[in-house]
């Protein structure tokens, strides 16, 4: 496929997100699977460390990763706890890309944002890998799938057109704004410890950047810094990250750890503060 | 290579299994030789993780994953405590597979369910990497070795037959008759907390899948579930897993921290059991 | 390019080091990037797992890997803690291989071993992906920029040549002689626990190694080693590893924890020990 032109080089990008760990074969299972309907696909692993069965966090990843990879590129996404029941599989064109994941939200934080062009469920079994077994839809459906899309499959063939209306949603948690304040919550904590919240840019008017404050566990953060150096090293900082979410950090540290802060916990930002 | 057709396509993927961790330059030593040698190679890591030195896992793993990479893949296996010692190094082929690895057990779960074709021992130098570490033969000789194979070496170059007969391989713990119950053994606790047992589906009679019962770390499980989800969230179930062994999991949970099991604690299955 | 010949496909392959992590979706945005500009890059991760912010380990890890890949291979390395301050990001050519990262001290170890031949600061936004972010340069500069370079873009169209003698370069920790005694210091520990040191077969004089004793952490080993298994299993012992520097191990055990010892601390080595 590679060498017919520039476009079919690219639909033979497939990439990996999973729950499945790196300790075990699933994953090479997976690429093993791949690679004897397709060997030379490119393939590339996003990560097999979200936590076991967290749909939430695998959703923010896949929306993550959409924007950057070349026109065409696959993403198979799975965090599955529902496997072997009668959730569905999907196939899906949104943003140029393309992607396989259960019926689960997997693909909901970037459907909310960029409405997919197609959707279709998974039916057909000629593109499966028999026997399929009831607890790894992963190796047996959703790899010989995105092998044979890569090499030119087509969507429709996979089996019936989805209802988008009848997908499954994950609630996204907004930003709450209260009298002059706004109610923020950290929804990542990343290898360097920085807080990756679910406050974007848009959620603060033009003039708010430079007069507010943050108080988190405690803390008081005041105005937006550009960069970490912005601040002295071991000092707590606010900024917009690379995926334009607020993040709270420390200079050449870890704000984790700083501030004992996790997952879930909420903050609040004092606008016109000064 | 790739571009001679399907087959010298096939011959271009390159597995590895170590006990390297991922810290470290280790791995990317290997592929950096390999590449030197095959700039095309499809390199895929199986896994990193294996415990040091731990021969057992490794061996399991590379059977796990034989079966579903193309054929002709080679497979790479460094855990090597002995390595620098009298220990031979092996080229093999098994199931349409490719195998290089030393012969301390690593190929014995694969050569007992399928008796290797050809297996030689690694001795001639022309195909290694000088001047030769005696601490990391991995990079020195099997990476070199694999990146020649892949592109059209032949095995009888790499050195002698070997008599497969003396071959080292590891003692495999069976599961035992006592009476009327079987008594198994937990081999590995994969990242959900799954407990992936010894006993295989031909170990029961065929009467035995829905009318037994588990016995282990002091709860009870009745009957083979179909999948995850066939018992309520939280609760303890057993079925057969994605390759075919005995696996005991709790739906949306992780059966190892909430039995307290690890590898090698025995369980007991009543068959007959209502 | 990779079907134009050995040279151009060797110029295809670029490798990753950075501190990211495997559990977010960085090294999967700047692989993203990376493939958008060529689709057909070899990539390889050289580790994700540096400690954050630790810039002379990613030194190690890239002297290192250096000398294995094949000529003209581009190694990317992101550990990064002045991100988005005034320090220059850097294209550099250095013992037949190209390097792009920040100046900061990461390609100190190597430009000491291996004198560069040409170093660029980037400066052409031409080659870099907008908007710039100001926290994620490895995205937005060093994967653009490497994907050019491996198409065949000209370092020098990257920005200006730097006088080599204005780079950061991190002071290395030599072993010291205190009469007859050698003073080594532990700059590693590996996934075995082995711990690598900063003492080279060159610091000793030819006599020395098979009459010589090292004192560490209140035990004592005499003589060097050849390999693992020339001492009973559990023992410890001191050898020359597969980077050329003394290694502190114990055979089929893990001297970090027997010894409860970690990166920093020092040891002694009496020459001339019987």
């Amino acid at each position: 496929m590679r060498k017919d032109g520039a476009t079919s080089e690219i639909m033979s990008i497939i990439t990996l997100t999973t729950d499945f760990g790196q300790r075990d074969s699933y994953v090479a299972q997976i690429k093993g699977v791949i690679l004897a309907i397709n060997p030379q696909a490119q393939l590339v692993d996003v990560t097999h460390a979200v936590s076991p069965q967290d749909v939430a966090q695998g959703a923010r990843i896949i929306d993550e990763i959409a924007g950057v990879f070349p026109e065409g590129s696959i993403h198979v996404a799975v965090i599955d706890p529902g496997v072997g029941s009668d959730r569905a599989l999907l196939a899906a064109e949104a943003a140029g890309q393309r992607f396989l994941a259960p019926d689960n939200g997997l693909l909901s934080s970037l459907f909310r944002r960029c409405a997919p062009r197609r959707v279709h469920r998974l039916v057909n079994e000629r593109y499966w890998r028999p026997p399929v077994s009831v607890t790894f839809h992963g190796r047996d459906i959703l790899a010989p799938v995105a092998a044979h899309w890569s090499r030119g499959a087509d969507l429709a063939d996979f089996g019936p057109a989805c209802d988008v209306a009848t997908l499954v949603m994950l609630l996204r948690e907004e930003p709450r704004r209260v009298g002059s304040a706004l109610i923020g919550r950290i929804e990542t904590v990343d290898a360097f410890g920085n807080l990756i919240t679910n406050v974007g840019e848009a959620d603060l008017l033009a003039g708010d950047r430079d007069a507010f404050g943050i108080s988190i566990s405690g803390e008081r953060i005041a105005g937006i810094s550009r960069c970490y150096s912005d601040r002295p090293s071991g000092s707590l900082l606010a900024l917009f990250g690379s995926s334009g979410r607020l993040e709270i950090a420390v200079n050449g540290g870890n704000a984790a750890s700083q501030l004992d802060a996790s997952v879930g916990i909420e903050f609040r930002i004092d606008l016109h503060d000064k």
